[in-house]
Protein backbone atom coordinates (compact mmCIF):
# COMPACT_ATOMS: atom_id res chain seq x y z
CA UNK A 1 0.00 0.00 0.00
CA UNK A 2 1.86 3.25 -1.54
CA UNK A 3 0.27 6.58 0.40
CA UNK A 4 1.31 9.88 -0.87
CA UNK A 5 1.54 12.91 1.91
CA UNK A 6 3.05 16.56 1.41
CA UNK A 7 6.57 17.45 3.20
CA UNK A 8 9.35 15.71 4.49
CA UNK A 9 9.80 12.75 7.32
CA UNK A 10 8.53 14.06 10.51
CA UNK A 11 5.99 16.28 8.71
CA UNK A 12 2.48 16.43 10.40
CA UNK A 13 0.96 14.59 7.20
CA UNK A 14 3.35 11.76 7.50
CA UNK A 15 2.26 11.20 11.41
CA UNK A 16 -1.25 11.23 10.54
CA UNK A 17 -0.73 8.86 7.59
CA UNK A 18 0.93 6.51 9.71
CA UNK A 19 -2.03 6.75 12.09
CA UNK A 20 -4.41 6.08 9.90
CA UNK A 21 -2.47 3.27 7.47
CA UNK A 22 -0.43 1.66 10.58
CA UNK A 23 3.72 1.74 10.11
CA UNK A 24 3.91 -1.09 7.12
CA UNK A 25 2.29 1.39 4.57
CA UNK A 26 4.98 2.83 2.29
CA UNK A 27 5.27 6.36 2.66
CA UNK A 28 5.70 8.29 -0.51
CA UNK A 29 6.82 11.81 0.27
CA UNK A 30 5.60 15.11 -2.22
CA UNK A 31 6.92 18.28 -2.48
CA UNK A 32 3.50 19.98 -2.81
CA UNK A 33 0.02 19.54 -2.17
CA UNK A 34 -1.00 19.24 -5.47
CA UNK A 35 1.62 16.36 -6.50
CA UNK A 36 -0.38 14.42 -3.24
CA UNK A 37 -3.45 14.58 -5.59
CA UNK A 38 -1.94 13.84 -8.66
CA UNK A 39 0.02 11.12 -7.10
CA UNK A 40 -3.12 9.03 -6.14
CA UNK A 41 -5.04 10.55 -9.64
CA UNK A 42 -2.23 8.59 -11.38
CA UNK A 43 -2.71 5.57 -9.81
CA UNK A 44 1.00 5.64 -8.67
CA UNK A 45 -0.07 6.36 -4.89
CA UNK A 46 -3.64 4.16 -3.07
CA UNK A 47 -4.39 6.78 -1.67
CA UNK A 48 -3.51 10.50 -0.25
CA UNK A 49 -3.15 12.41 3.12
CA UNK A 50 -3.83 16.36 3.10
CA UNK A 51 -4.57 18.93 5.66
CA UNK A 52 -7.71 20.05 5.36
CA UNK A 53 -8.55 22.07 8.99
CA UNK A 54 -6.57 23.08 11.95
CA UNK A 55 -8.75 23.87 15.16
CA UNK A 56 -7.08 27.56 15.65
CA UNK A 57 -6.00 28.51 12.09
CA UNK A 58 -9.02 27.29 9.92
CA UNK A 59 -9.58 25.73 6.69
CA UNK A 60 -7.03 24.48 4.32
CA UNK A 61 -7.99 26.14 1.37
CA UNK A 62 -5.75 24.94 -1.27
CA UNK A 63 -7.04 21.41 -0.40
CA UNK A 64 -10.62 21.99 -0.49
CA UNK A 65 -9.90 23.55 -4.39
CA UNK A 66 -7.34 20.86 -5.03
CA UNK A 67 -10.45 17.89 -3.73
CA UNK A 68 -12.99 19.48 -6.22
CA UNK A 69 -10.42 19.71 -9.07
CA UNK A 70 -9.06 16.30 -8.75
CA UNK A 71 -12.37 14.51 -9.02
CA UNK A 72 -10.63 12.76 -5.78
CA UNK A 73 -12.79 10.71 -2.76
CA UNK A 74 -12.64 11.23 0.94
CA UNK A 75 -11.78 7.64 2.26
CA UNK A 76 -11.54 8.49 5.98
CA UNK A 77 -10.39 11.77 8.24
CA UNK A 78 -7.71 11.43 10.86
CA UNK A 79 -7.97 14.06 13.88
CA UNK A 80 -4.37 14.72 15.11
CA UNK A 81 -3.49 16.66 18.22
CA UNK A 82 -0.43 19.36 17.37
CA UNK A 83 2.53 19.87 19.42
CA UNK A 84 4.82 22.27 18.65
CA UNK A 85 9.01 21.86 19.33
CA UNK A 86 11.57 24.60 18.88
CA UNK A 87 13.60 22.48 16.93
CA UNK A 88 18.02 23.73 16.63
CA UNK A 89 21.38 22.49 15.35
CA UNK A 90 23.12 20.59 18.09
CA UNK A 91 24.38 22.36 20.89
CA UNK A 92 23.16 25.77 19.82
CA UNK A 93 21.63 27.76 22.51
CA UNK A 94 18.14 29.56 23.09
CA UNK A 95 20.00 33.68 23.12
CA UNK A 96 21.53 32.43 19.98
CA UNK A 97 18.68 32.38 17.71
CA UNK A 98 17.71 35.39 15.55
CA UNK A 99 15.63 33.93 12.98
CA UNK A 100 12.66 30.71 13.41
CA UNK A 101 11.66 29.13 10.43
CA UNK A 102 8.50 27.12 10.49
CA UNK A 103 4.79 26.95 8.08
CA UNK A 104 3.04 30.39 8.33
CA UNK A 105 0.15 28.48 10.42
CA UNK A 106 2.64 27.17 12.74
CA UNK A 107 3.98 30.68 13.05
CA UNK A 108 1.15 31.66 14.10
CA UNK A 109 -0.30 29.16 16.32
CA UNK A 110 3.08 29.60 18.60
CA UNK A 111 2.75 33.86 18.31
CA UNK A 112 2.67 34.34 22.19
CA UNK A 113 6.37 31.99 22.50
CA UNK A 114 7.48 33.38 19.66
CA UNK A 115 6.52 37.74 20.80
CA UNK A 116 8.72 36.78 23.91
CA UNK A 117 12.33 36.69 21.88
CA UNK A 118 12.39 40.30 20.59
CA UNK A 119 13.91 41.10 18.10
CA UNK A 120 13.26 37.27 16.44
CA UNK A 121 12.44 37.24 12.40
CA UNK A 122 9.97 34.96 11.61
CA UNK A 123 11.00 33.37 8.73
CA UNK A 124 7.52 31.53 6.39
CA UNK A 125 8.65 28.05 5.19
CA UNK A 126 6.62 25.59 2.66
CA UNK A 127 6.42 22.86 5.47
CA UNK A 128 7.86 22.49 9.56
CA UNK A 129 10.23 19.36 8.95
CA UNK A 130 11.16 20.87 5.75
CA UNK A 131 11.86 24.07 7.73
CA UNK A 132 14.36 21.46 10.00
CA UNK A 133 16.43 20.04 7.24
CA UNK A 134 16.78 23.73 5.94
CA UNK A 135 18.92 24.67 9.53
CA UNK A 136 20.40 21.59 9.43
CA UNK A 137 21.62 21.10 5.93
CA UNK A 138 22.96 24.91 5.75
CA UNK A 139 24.52 24.21 9.54
CA UNK A 140 22.46 27.62 10.63
CA UNK A 141 23.57 28.34 14.32
CA UNK A 142 21.04 31.56 14.96
CA UNK A 143 18.18 30.12 13.76
CA UNK A 144 15.68 27.42 14.85
CA UNK A 145 12.51 25.56 13.22
CA UNK A 146 9.42 24.77 14.65
CA UNK A 147 8.33 21.08 13.79
CA UNK A 148 7.01 18.22 15.64
CA UNK A 149 9.04 16.20 17.87
CA UNK A 150 9.22 13.32 14.90
CA UNK A 151 11.24 15.51 12.71
CA UNK A 152 13.61 16.55 15.85
CA UNK A 153 13.96 12.99 16.38
CA UNK A 154 14.47 11.91 12.63
CA UNK A 155 17.23 14.94 11.76
CA UNK A 156 19.12 13.91 15.03
CA UNK A 157 18.52 17.93 16.08
CA UNK A 158 18.36 19.47 19.59
CA UNK A 159 14.93 20.44 21.20
CA UNK A 160 15.04 23.91 22.80
CA UNK A 161 11.67 24.10 23.94
CA UNK A 162 8.64 21.49 23.93
CA UNK A 163 4.56 22.51 23.42
CA UNK A 164 5.32 26.16 22.80
CA UNK A 165 1.74 26.18 20.84
CA UNK A 166 -0.10 29.19 22.41
CA UNK A 167 -3.76 26.73 22.84
CA UNK A 168 -2.93 23.37 24.06
CA UNK A 169 -6.40 22.03 22.35
CA UNK A 170 -4.71 22.25 18.80
CA UNK A 171 -5.70 19.70 16.07
CA UNK A 172 -5.61 19.31 12.45
CA UNK A 173 -8.12 17.08 10.70
CA UNK A 174 -6.68 15.42 7.55
CA UNK A 175 -8.60 14.00 5.00
CA UNK A 176 -7.24 10.68 3.58
CA UNK A 177 -8.53 10.70 -0.34
CA UNK A 178 -8.58 7.66 -3.23
CA UNK A 179 -9.66 7.75 -6.75
CA UNK A 180 -12.68 5.59 -5.85
CA UNK A 181 -15.51 6.02 -3.48
CA UNK A 182 -15.54 3.20 -1.08
CA UNK A 183 -18.68 1.86 0.91
CA UNK A 184 -17.56 1.82 4.60
CA UNK A 185 -17.56 -1.17 6.41
CA UNK A 186 -18.57 -2.18 9.98
CA UNK A 187 -20.38 -0.76 12.99
CA UNK A 188 -18.30 3.40 13.06
CA UNK A 189 -20.72 6.27 12.69
CA UNK A 190 -19.85 7.85 9.53
CA UNK A 191 -20.12 11.22 7.98
CA UNK A 192 -20.30 12.12 4.68
CA UNK A 193 -19.04 15.12 2.34
CA UNK A 194 -20.78 16.70 -0.91
CA UNK A 195 -19.91 20.14 -2.45
CA UNK A 196 -22.21 21.81 -4.05
CA UNK A 197 -23.62 25.37 -5.81
CA UNK A 198 -26.81 26.86 -5.40
CA UNK A 199 -29.50 27.98 -7.56
CA UNK A 200 -29.88 31.68 -7.87
CA UNK A 201 -33.23 31.67 -5.63
CA UNK A 202 -34.53 33.37 -2.51
CA UNK A 203 -33.53 31.44 0.65
CA UNK A 204 -31.28 28.93 -1.24
CA UNK A 205 -28.84 28.31 1.46
CA UNK A 206 -31.63 28.03 3.96
CA UNK A 207 -33.31 25.20 1.73
CA UNK A 208 -30.38 23.59 1.47
CA UNK A 209 -29.64 23.39 4.86
CA UNK A 210 -33.37 22.21 5.38
CA UNK A 211 -32.89 19.46 3.16
CA UNK A 212 -31.10 18.05 6.53
CA UNK A 213 -32.57 19.97 9.14
CA UNK A 214 -36.09 18.36 8.17
CA UNK A 215 -34.70 15.08 8.56
CA UNK A 216 -32.85 15.40 11.79
CA UNK A 217 -29.73 14.58 9.99
CA UNK A 218 -26.72 16.87 12.13
CA UNK A 219 -24.27 19.04 10.55
CA UNK A 220 -20.88 18.75 11.22
CA UNK A 221 -19.57 21.96 9.22
CA UNK A 222 -20.66 24.12 6.43
CA UNK A 223 -17.04 25.89 4.44
CA UNK A 224 -17.99 28.32 1.20
CA UNK A 225 -15.23 28.86 -1.25
CA UNK A 226 -15.45 31.25 -4.05
CA UNK A 227 -16.24 29.64 -7.33
CA UNK A 228 -13.02 30.60 -9.88
CA UNK A 229 -14.12 33.45 -12.19
CA UNK A 230 -17.04 33.78 -10.58
CA UNK A 231 -16.56 37.07 -8.74
CA UNK A 232 -18.20 36.85 -4.74
CA UNK A 233 -20.03 33.49 -5.88
CA UNK A 234 -19.37 30.22 -3.73
CA UNK A 235 -19.15 26.77 -3.53
CA UNK A 236 -20.24 25.10 -0.47
CA UNK A 237 -18.46 22.03 1.59
CA UNK A 238 -20.93 20.24 3.36
CA UNK A 239 -20.15 17.50 6.02
CA UNK A 240 -23.47 15.75 7.69
CA UNK A 241 -23.80 12.86 9.76
CA UNK A 242 -24.31 9.63 7.89
CA UNK A 243 -23.99 7.78 4.79
CA UNK A 244 -26.58 7.82 1.29
CA UNK A 245 -27.01 3.87 2.42
CA UNK A 246 -29.79 5.09 4.75
CA UNK A 247 -32.95 5.92 3.48
CA UNK A 248 -33.22 9.51 4.88
CA UNK A 249 -29.37 10.42 3.84
CA UNK A 250 -30.74 9.46 0.19
CA UNK A 251 -33.64 11.47 0.34
CA UNK A 252 -31.84 14.51 2.12
CA UNK A 253 -29.34 14.51 -1.11
CA UNK A 254 -32.00 14.35 -3.41
CA UNK A 255 -34.30 16.77 -1.75
CA UNK A 256 -30.64 19.20 -1.90
CA UNK A 257 -30.13 18.38 -5.58
CA UNK A 258 -33.43 20.04 -6.09
CA UNK A 259 -32.41 23.67 -5.12
CA UNK A 260 -28.59 23.25 -6.39
CA UNK A 261 -26.78 24.04 -10.09
CA UNK A 262 -23.86 22.19 -9.19
CA UNK A 263 -23.34 19.01 -7.67
CA UNK A 264 -20.92 16.60 -6.17
CA UNK A 265 -20.84 13.39 -3.42
CA UNK A 266 -17.56 13.61 -2.29
CA UNK A 267 -17.53 10.09 -0.24
CA UNK A 268 -18.89 8.34 3.37
CA UNK A 269 -16.26 7.69 5.91
CA UNK A 270 -15.89 6.69 9.86
CA UNK A 271 -15.67 9.89 11.99
CA UNK A 272 -12.36 10.54 13.64
CA UNK A 273 -11.80 11.08 16.84
CA UNK A 274 -8.84 12.83 18.40
CA UNK A 275 -5.44 11.42 18.93
CA UNK A 276 -2.14 11.96 19.98
CA UNK A 277 0.67 11.61 17.11
CA UNK A 278 3.04 8.42 17.64
CA UNK A 279 6.52 9.12 17.88
CA UNK A 280 9.88 7.40 17.91
CA UNK A 281 13.15 6.27 16.46
CA UNK A 282 12.86 4.85 12.73
CA UNK B 1 -9.37 62.74 9.03
CA UNK B 2 -6.29 59.99 9.48
CA UNK B 3 -7.08 56.37 7.89
CA UNK B 4 -4.71 53.54 8.70
CA UNK B 5 -4.16 51.01 6.20
CA UNK B 6 -1.38 48.40 6.57
CA UNK B 7 1.65 47.72 3.67
CA UNK B 8 3.34 50.74 2.06
CA UNK B 9 2.58 53.25 -0.70
CA UNK B 10 1.20 51.71 -3.58
CA UNK B 11 -0.17 48.75 -1.50
CA UNK B 12 -3.96 47.51 -2.70
CA UNK B 13 -5.07 48.79 1.28
CA UNK B 14 -3.94 52.31 0.57
CA UNK B 15 -5.75 52.26 -3.32
CA UNK B 16 -8.84 51.23 -1.21
CA UNK B 17 -8.73 54.07 1.47
CA UNK B 18 -7.86 56.62 -1.02
CA UNK B 19 -10.74 55.66 -3.57
CA UNK B 20 -13.41 55.47 -0.26
CA UNK B 21 -12.04 58.80 1.83
CA UNK B 22 -10.25 60.97 -1.54
CA UNK B 23 -6.98 62.16 -2.21
CA UNK B 24 -7.23 64.61 0.68
CA UNK B 25 -7.51 61.78 3.54
CA UNK B 26 -4.02 61.52 5.71
CA UNK B 27 -2.71 57.78 5.06
CA UNK B 28 -1.46 56.05 7.65
CA UNK B 29 0.75 52.86 6.63
CA UNK B 30 0.97 50.38 9.29
CA UNK B 31 4.06 47.34 9.49
CA UNK B 32 0.72 44.36 10.31
CA UNK B 33 -2.79 44.19 10.41
CA UNK B 34 -3.00 44.09 13.74
CA UNK B 35 -1.19 47.59 13.85
CA UNK B 36 -4.40 49.03 11.76
CA UNK B 37 -6.88 48.00 14.46
CA UNK B 38 -4.59 49.21 17.54
CA UNK B 39 -4.58 52.38 15.80
CA UNK B 40 -8.10 52.80 15.01
CA UNK B 41 -8.91 51.42 18.38
CA UNK B 42 -6.43 53.79 20.68
CA UNK B 43 -7.90 56.56 18.55
CA UNK B 44 -4.80 57.50 16.76
CA UNK B 45 -6.41 57.36 13.38
CA UNK B 46 -10.17 57.89 12.87
CA UNK B 47 -10.69 54.92 10.44
CA UNK B 48 -8.50 51.76 9.34
CA UNK B 49 -9.15 49.78 5.80
CA UNK B 50 -8.51 46.23 5.76
CA UNK B 51 -8.48 43.77 3.23
CA UNK B 52 -11.13 41.51 3.80
CA UNK B 53 -12.10 38.53 1.21
CA UNK B 54 -10.73 38.20 -2.38
CA UNK B 55 -12.58 36.69 -5.27
CA UNK B 56 -10.31 34.14 -6.34
CA UNK B 57 -8.22 33.63 -2.73
CA UNK B 58 -11.09 33.39 -0.47
CA UNK B 59 -11.22 35.01 3.04
CA UNK B 60 -8.39 36.81 5.06
CA UNK B 61 -9.21 34.90 8.15
CA UNK B 62 -6.81 37.28 10.19
CA UNK B 63 -8.82 40.10 9.30
CA UNK B 64 -12.12 38.55 10.65
CA UNK B 65 -10.69 37.71 14.03
CA UNK B 66 -9.25 40.67 14.62
CA UNK B 67 -12.12 42.81 13.77
CA UNK B 68 -13.94 40.52 16.57
CA UNK B 69 -10.90 40.91 19.21
CA UNK B 70 -10.70 44.90 18.46
CA UNK B 71 -14.27 45.72 19.56
CA UNK B 72 -14.47 47.84 16.65
CA UNK B 73 -17.30 48.48 13.77
CA UNK B 74 -17.81 47.87 10.08
CA UNK B 75 -18.59 51.81 8.62
CA UNK B 76 -18.01 50.71 5.18
CA UNK B 77 -17.02 48.80 2.54
CA UNK B 78 -14.44 49.14 -0.95
CA UNK B 79 -14.78 47.01 -3.79
CA UNK B 80 -11.53 46.93 -5.90
CA UNK B 81 -10.51 45.32 -8.47
CA UNK B 82 -6.59 44.12 -8.83
CA UNK B 83 -4.72 44.24 -11.32
CA UNK B 84 -1.03 42.75 -11.05
CA UNK B 85 2.19 44.03 -12.63
CA UNK B 86 5.95 42.09 -12.82
CA UNK B 87 8.34 44.81 -11.28
CA UNK B 88 12.01 45.08 -11.47
CA UNK B 89 14.54 47.51 -11.54
CA UNK B 90 15.32 49.76 -14.21
CA UNK B 91 17.32 48.03 -17.00
CA UNK B 92 16.32 44.58 -15.60
CA UNK B 93 15.66 41.75 -18.52
CA UNK B 94 12.41 39.56 -17.50
CA UNK B 95 15.26 36.77 -18.57
CA UNK B 96 17.17 37.61 -15.88
CA UNK B 97 14.74 37.16 -12.83
CA UNK B 98 15.32 34.01 -10.77
CA UNK B 99 13.19 35.11 -7.68
CA UNK B 100 10.10 36.55 -7.38
CA UNK B 101 8.64 38.37 -4.28
CA UNK B 102 5.50 39.07 -3.16
CA UNK B 103 2.72 38.75 -0.47
CA UNK B 104 1.43 34.81 -1.50
CA UNK B 105 -2.07 35.30 -2.19
CA UNK B 106 -0.64 37.71 -5.52
CA UNK B 107 1.86 34.83 -5.61
CA UNK B 108 -1.06 31.87 -6.30
CA UNK B 109 -3.23 34.65 -8.25
CA UNK B 110 -0.71 34.75 -10.68
CA UNK B 111 0.00 30.92 -10.69
CA UNK B 112 -0.08 29.99 -14.45
CA UNK B 113 2.35 33.00 -15.82
CA UNK B 114 4.81 32.05 -13.11
CA UNK B 115 4.78 28.15 -14.28
CA UNK B 116 5.32 29.62 -17.58
CA UNK B 117 9.22 30.89 -15.47
CA UNK B 118 10.94 27.42 -15.23
CA UNK B 119 13.39 27.77 -12.69
CA UNK B 120 11.96 30.99 -11.04
CA UNK B 121 11.62 30.67 -7.25
CA UNK B 122 8.59 32.55 -5.54
CA UNK B 123 9.27 34.03 -2.10
CA UNK B 124 6.81 34.71 -0.07
CA UNK B 125 6.40 38.45 1.22
CA UNK B 126 4.11 40.43 3.98
CA UNK B 127 2.93 43.19 1.35
CA UNK B 128 2.94 44.00 -2.50
CA UNK B 129 4.43 47.03 -2.19
CA UNK B 130 6.91 45.82 0.24
CA UNK B 131 8.11 43.34 -1.84
CA UNK B 132 8.85 46.31 -4.73
CA UNK B 133 10.45 48.45 -1.71
CA UNK B 134 12.86 45.63 -1.22
CA UNK B 135 14.05 44.88 -4.38
CA UNK B 136 14.85 48.07 -4.90
CA UNK B 137 16.39 49.02 -1.57
CA UNK B 138 18.81 45.62 -2.30
CA UNK B 139 18.80 46.65 -5.93
CA UNK B 140 18.19 43.16 -6.49
CA UNK B 141 19.44 42.24 -10.54
CA UNK B 142 18.23 38.95 -10.42
CA UNK B 143 14.31 39.40 -8.80
CA UNK B 144 11.56 41.04 -9.30
CA UNK B 145 8.12 41.69 -7.52
CA UNK B 146 4.32 41.49 -8.24
CA UNK B 147 2.84 44.24 -6.69
CA UNK B 148 -0.48 47.35 -8.36
CA UNK B 149 1.17 49.34 -11.14
CA UNK B 150 1.12 52.19 -8.26
CA UNK B 151 3.70 50.58 -6.68
CA UNK B 152 5.77 51.02 -9.93
CA UNK B 153 4.95 54.56 -10.43
CA UNK B 154 5.95 55.07 -6.82
CA UNK B 155 9.22 53.79 -6.43
CA UNK B 156 9.73 54.52 -9.91
CA UNK B 157 10.67 51.39 -10.97
CA UNK B 158 10.20 48.93 -14.93
CA UNK B 159 7.26 47.01 -15.42
CA UNK B 160 7.72 43.88 -16.64
CA UNK B 161 4.62 42.61 -17.42
CA UNK B 162 1.41 44.16 -17.02
CA UNK B 163 -1.76 42.53 -15.98
CA UNK B 164 -0.17 38.75 -15.05
CA UNK B 165 -3.13 37.59 -12.80
CA UNK B 166 -4.98 34.31 -13.62
CA UNK B 167 -8.28 35.39 -13.96
CA UNK B 168 -9.21 38.78 -14.92
CA UNK B 169 -12.43 39.00 -12.72
CA UNK B 170 -10.11 39.48 -9.56
CA UNK B 171 -11.92 41.71 -6.43
CA UNK B 172 -10.94 42.00 -3.45
CA UNK B 173 -13.60 43.61 -1.13
CA UNK B 174 -12.04 45.98 1.96
CA UNK B 175 -13.89 46.71 4.97
CA UNK B 176 -13.33 50.19 6.40
CA UNK B 177 -13.38 50.20 10.33
CA UNK B 178 -14.52 52.35 12.90
CA UNK B 179 -14.54 52.50 16.91
CA UNK B 180 -18.23 53.34 16.66
CA UNK B 181 -21.46 52.25 15.13
CA UNK B 182 -22.44 54.60 12.04
CA UNK B 183 -26.34 54.99 11.34
CA UNK B 184 -25.58 55.28 7.05
CA UNK B 185 -27.61 58.17 5.17
CA UNK B 186 -28.88 58.58 2.09
CA UNK B 187 -30.64 56.09 -0.56
CA UNK B 188 -28.12 53.56 -0.95
CA UNK B 189 -28.71 50.43 -0.70
CA UNK B 190 -27.44 48.68 2.87
CA UNK B 191 -25.75 45.62 4.20
CA UNK B 192 -25.21 44.49 7.94
CA UNK B 193 -22.98 42.13 9.76
CA UNK B 194 -22.89 40.15 13.22
CA UNK B 195 -21.26 37.68 13.95
CA UNK B 196 -22.31 34.81 16.48
CA UNK B 197 -22.44 31.23 17.64
CA UNK B 198 -25.16 29.15 18.20
CA UNK B 199 -26.83 27.06 20.99
CA UNK B 200 -26.16 23.34 20.92
CA UNK B 201 -29.23 22.72 19.63
CA UNK B 202 -30.33 20.34 16.39
CA UNK B 203 -30.87 22.43 12.99
CA UNK B 204 -29.11 25.51 14.74
CA UNK B 205 -27.72 26.70 11.82
CA UNK B 206 -31.27 26.33 9.44
CA UNK B 207 -32.94 28.41 12.15
CA UNK B 208 -30.44 31.16 12.23
CA UNK B 209 -30.95 31.23 8.80
CA UNK B 210 -34.65 31.48 9.19
CA UNK B 211 -34.37 34.24 11.36
CA UNK B 212 -33.55 35.89 7.85
CA UNK B 213 -35.13 33.58 5.11
CA UNK B 214 -38.54 33.35 6.57
CA UNK B 215 -38.70 37.19 6.16
CA UNK B 216 -37.56 37.73 2.64
CA UNK B 217 -34.08 39.36 4.12
CA UNK B 218 -31.44 38.04 1.48
CA UNK B 219 -28.06 36.78 2.64
CA UNK B 220 -24.93 37.82 1.24
CA UNK B 221 -22.46 35.59 2.79
CA UNK B 222 -21.91 33.25 5.88
CA UNK B 223 -18.15 32.65 6.93
CA UNK B 224 -17.45 30.09 9.45
CA UNK B 225 -14.12 30.45 11.51
CA UNK B 226 -13.29 27.78 14.25
CA UNK B 227 -13.33 29.49 17.95
CA UNK B 228 -9.77 29.66 19.33
CA UNK B 229 -9.21 26.88 21.97
CA UNK B 230 -12.83 24.92 21.66
CA UNK B 231 -11.86 22.58 19.20
CA UNK B 232 -14.25 22.01 15.97
CA UNK B 233 -16.57 24.73 17.27
CA UNK B 234 -17.14 27.84 15.03
CA UNK B 235 -18.25 31.17 15.19
CA UNK B 236 -20.38 32.62 12.25
CA UNK B 237 -20.06 35.83 10.39
CA UNK B 238 -23.36 37.06 8.57
CA UNK B 239 -23.74 40.05 5.76
CA UNK B 240 -27.04 40.76 4.75
CA UNK B 241 -29.53 42.81 3.05
CA UNK B 242 -30.51 46.16 4.72
CA UNK B 243 -30.08 47.52 8.42
CA UNK B 244 -32.09 47.36 11.63
CA UNK B 245 -33.13 50.96 11.28
CA UNK B 246 -35.95 48.46 9.83
CA UNK B 247 -38.49 46.73 11.47
CA UNK B 248 -37.84 43.39 9.91
CA UNK B 249 -34.18 43.44 9.98
CA UNK B 250 -34.81 44.50 13.65
CA UNK B 251 -37.12 41.46 13.68
CA UNK B 252 -34.60 39.02 12.03
CA UNK B 253 -32.30 40.39 14.39
CA UNK B 254 -34.45 39.30 17.67
CA UNK B 255 -35.35 36.23 16.36
CA UNK B 256 -31.62 35.16 15.61
CA UNK B 257 -30.75 36.13 18.98
CA UNK B 258 -32.63 33.26 20.44
CA UNK B 259 -31.10 30.76 19.31
CA UNK B 260 -27.34 32.11 19.19
CA UNK B 261 -25.13 31.94 22.51
CA UNK B 262 -22.77 34.74 21.77
CA UNK B 263 -23.80 37.63 19.27
CA UNK B 264 -22.23 41.04 18.66
CA UNK B 265 -23.32 43.37 15.87
CA UNK B 266 -20.86 44.76 13.57
CA UNK B 267 -22.64 47.87 11.64
CA UNK B 268 -24.29 48.83 9.02
CA UNK B 269 -23.32 50.43 5.82
CA UNK B 270 -23.95 51.05 1.93
CA UNK B 271 -22.96 48.31 -0.39
CA UNK B 272 -19.74 48.52 -2.43
CA UNK B 273 -19.58 48.24 -5.97
CA UNK B 274 -16.49 47.00 -7.72
CA UNK B 275 -14.37 49.97 -8.75
CA UNK B 276 -11.37 50.23 -10.99
CA UNK B 277 -8.25 51.97 -8.32
CA UNK B 278 -7.55 55.31 -9.57
CA UNK B 279 -3.31 54.98 -10.43
CA UNK B 280 -1.08 58.45 -11.28
CA UNK B 281 1.83 60.04 -10.26
CA UNK B 282 2.02 62.07 -6.72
Amino acid sequence: MKIAFQGERGAFSELAAIEHFGPSAKLRAQPEFPDVFKAVASGECHYGVVPIENSLAGSIHQNYDLLLESNLFIAGEVLLRIGHFLISNRGVKKSQVKRVFSHPQALAQCKKYLNAFTGTEKIPFSNTALAVKKIREEGLKDAAAIASIQAAIDFKMDVLASNIEDNKWNTTRFLVVAKKSVKPSGNLPLKSSVVFSMKNIPGALFKCLGAFALRDVDLFKIESRPVHGKGFKYLFYLDFEGSPTSEVQRNALANLQEITQFYRFLGSYPQGKPVQPKYGKR
